[in-house]
């Protein structure tokens, strides 16, 4: 940790030194028994994090875009109808990704830092048969968490399936795939799950392969097809080498491992350590006297807060200052507001630690900036949690 | 280099330890001063490596496979003709992904080992216009190297772009893409770039460029599309923070210093080593009478060597043994004649004296299988050259 800021920005975050050690090993072969038996434990591994023991795990060299790229070119054929539930910059995006496949896509919007309620979403969903219902479980643009096991049953209700965009949660949120009735959830490494960036990671239920294997035209797009990954991923599980693209060695050692760690944390655990964290840092940037994006508590994400800025405070300048502290953060994403607030990541490998430390940053770059308030407020707040 | 075997396959392959030491530093934020830099030089060093000054530089998170799917999906329009010259694996693939995108192919084959002459490659463009022409630089399932400026020539003067796929070669066989008239040419991080795997490159020259802008369809792949990565690649060369999806943030830093090591070696000091690793391996391939896949060694490649087994030779049974030595090679890949061949990488950072190691444990292996040969042939060979 000498020498460098402290990261805490919704993704990439501070990863745990045994993941860093795998990134920095010398490559093996995408084919010697070590890496074989690494990416089929990683594999098996995936299901117990999200919760779907029934599901199929992809693992793709990529980014979190790629994984929702994936999602919609697999499971969208011309002319299907989508409804996204959109609660910011990355709802926007799946909606963008489902039309590039020839979704007709329907927006069910709220205004920034709120989300559509699941009575707007049962009237939507019995206004017009929809084939297929996106989830952003948080935004990260808005910090905004979904209400997953509310909108998954509603859409399976009405014939759909639910497609999880959980790159800024899973691992981090409670998510329960198989038992909340979700068809369909994806991630990317560098968040929650604690792998520096370059892997798109998906868990489809049967539900979503059913659809995949009854298609009637082919998948759009070549590298996300899941008629040349399935037998890569199912051959790595049995423990057989296999070969599409090859695989990123090096990262799918780092997300065996931290998948190891999660797993030894224990989930429920690690979902309550993140609540805490959360917690405590909600309480610190209240006591402050900052404003959040969501506009209500009991759908702010755990993964990380999103404060506003008191009034008239230069952002960038306020940012450069924190980062000056010692801590870097993120500024605003969601175009209409973007200059109005900043982001803290407070995930994965974070600790009460590093909330108070960031919170410390923040006191120390609010003081710089003129605001009043007494120092300590926010910190003391946050360790009172 | 302790407890482990020596990794000589056609990638991923041995990599330099100031590439693996970024590889597992830990991570920066995506948009942090010094990633920023690293990521901007990296752009600008891979002009000089593809030897196109002018061309349009691409990193994405992803594979090989990813970049020629982005060259097929940026560049292809339905309905347009393309022409695979055809040299194995590889470029089925190439044709398999234009015609993902609309393209009607027309591949150009000759018998494994062997390539299409030129006066074909003439005769091919003059019966029919077409858009595109790919090129498989290394057909890593073969060994076989293509007349990359020969065929560009020929492209060019028949008012055809001409792609690249260097998957294979770049940064080490010979390439000059704006002196031979190459209008797009790509690679994966995990060869002779010398990067472990989880990056795509590609460097669009400006035909290439000019066919993308004019186009008058989107682009079918929403991750690949260059509309969502031009402003990006921009931005971080002229060293600004710019965001569509998170860039792999670790294997940017180790690109950009294998980028560095590489033109510190010097281009042609780098294409000079890799032509004599390969003429140390082949003559002692030959020295142990064992034959090519290559019919002839004027077009054998110099990034790697694929030897047939000795007749009678159990392929798997004999790779096993290698790897008892030490080495790690591997197997045959183009499905028609898969078991009568191995291929080994000889590439990036591989030295002589990993030429001459891996020539060893090919000799104890051959002697473990009961083949007749004098011990020492094949190293010495190696070694006279």
């Amino acid at each position: 940790m000498k020498n460098r800021t402290l990261l805490m920005i919704p993704g990439p975050i501070e990863f745990e030194p045994a993941v860093l050690s795998e990134m920095g090993a010398p490559t093996t072969s995408h084919v010697a028994a070590n890496f074989i038996e690494s990416f089929g434990q990683a594999l098996e591994r995936m299901r117990q994090v999200f919760f779907c023991p029934e599901g199929q795990p992809f693992v793709l060299a990529g980014t979190g875009t790629l994984a929702m790229d994936s999602a919609g070119a697999n499971l969208i054929e011309p002319g299907d109808r989508a409804l996204v539930i959109n609660t910011g910059y990355f709802s926007d995006r799946f909606g963008a990704i489902l039309e590039r496949y020839g979704a007709q896509v329907t927006h069910l919007r709220a205004v920034p830092g709120d989300r559509p309620g699941l009575e707007q979403v049962e009237a939507a969903l019995s206004r017009e048969q929809y084939k297929l219902v996106t989830i952003t479980h948080v935004d990260t643009s808005t910090g905004v968490l979904a209400d997953v096991p509310g909108i998954s049953q509603l859409a399976r209700r009405s014939g759909a399936v639910s497609v999880l965009d959980g790159v800024c949660s899973v691992a981090g949120e409670e998510l329960r795939m198989s038992e909340w009735g979700v068809d369909l959830a994806l991630t990317a490494s560098q968040k929650a799950v604690g792998v520096p960036p370059g892997l798109a990671l998906l868990m489809a239920g049967p539900r979503a392969m059913t659809i995949f294997q009854a298609r009637k035209t082919p998948v759009l797009n070549y590298y996300a097809d899941w008629t040349n990954w399935l037998p890569v991923m199912k051959a790595y599980e049995a423990r057989q080498p296999s070969y599409f693209a090859t695989p990123a060695v090096n990262l799918i050692f780092a997300l065996n491992a931290s998948l190891g760690l999660i797993l030894s944390e224990g989930m429920d655990e690690r979902f309550a350590r993140h609540t805490m964290l959360s917690r405590a840092c909600k309480a610190g940037i209240g006591a402050l006297g900052l404003g959040q994006v969501p506009i209500h508590s009991v759908y702010a994400a755990n993964t990380m807060t999103a404060p506003r800025y008191p009034a008239g405070m230069n952002g960038p300048e306020f940012l450069a200052k924190v980062a000056k502290a010692g801590v870097t953060l993120a500024g605003g994403l969601l175009p209409s507001i973007r200059l109005e607030y900043f982001r803290i990541g407070h995930m994965g490998a974070a600790t009460r630690g590093d909330v108070l430390a960031t919170l410390g940053a923040i006191e120390t770059a609010l003081a710089a900036c003129g605001y009043p308030f007494n120092p300590g407020t926010g910190v003391a707040a946050a360790a009172a949690t």
